[in-house]
């Protein structure tokens, strides 16, 4: 369905904050939003990660990004830009498909191979490629 | 499903833009992003808008909004910020309800009264209140 340049659905939209524990209880308060795990630590992005299932299934999900020191390129985000959207993620059915696809159309990658996500391989696609959005293209269970 | 502080699914991700004309080849060239219709002016907001429905239905959509003149809220975001996420809309089945289960929880609204929005009823609750996003809920076709 998705693969050689046609997107899936939406995975998430992920929102930098400055902690998650402080972030959650204003999400299940106001909009009913629960995580469907407990958060989780990202070692090799300095992050952790807690993701909110939102809507009927099969359902787009918030993921709450919190930095885990002051190094990473959350940390810069969240210290440049505070609190905030950081990228929208898409699943398709093959990741090095769509990669080559993009290549060939020279949309600028930040990670031209595939590599280890929270839900599967990932790779993202640089701001300048489209209207400022990080792009992040998600192949589930892959990897 | 989604009265009284339990959000529905992810309608739309805003991303504000130079120019839909300009950008709307290479959401088809990259991502096989279609529009769903012809852009619309939306006056009263002093944008234009356009929607490009993402994966399986029912399908969240891309919004892109591109400012009319140099006056709006959108144009000041364009000219601070540069391109990029603007907002996230949910969809919600009872508007006003929703509004009051924020209000009574201290959530900053900007509009505290549902207004006509592109595809029904919206209002829009302030960055402040959670994690810097700007949220937009959305009754579909009331109004």
């Amino acid at each position: 369905m998705s693969a050689g340049g046609r997107l899936g659905a939406i995975h998430h939209v992920a929102i930098v904050v400055r902690s998650i524990d402080a972030s959650l209880p204003r999400y299940r308060e106001l909009f009913g939003l629960d995580p469907e795990a407990d958060p989780v630590a990202f070692a090799s992005q300095r992050v952790r990660l807690c993701f909110l299932p939102t809507g009927p299934e099969p359902a787009a999900r918030i993921e709450l990004v919190e930095p885990m020191d002051d190094d990473s390129g959350v940390a810069r985000f969240l210290a440049d830009r505070g609190e905030g959207v950081h990228h929208l993620c898409f699943v398709t059915d093959d990741l090095p498909r769509e990669l080559e696809h993009l290549v060939a159309r020279e949309a600028e990658l930040i990670d031209t191979e595939p590599r280890p996500g929270a839900h599967g391989t990932v790779a993202f696609v640089h701001p300048r490629t489209l209207n400022g959005v990080l792009w992040e293209l998600l192949e589930p269970g892959a990897g």
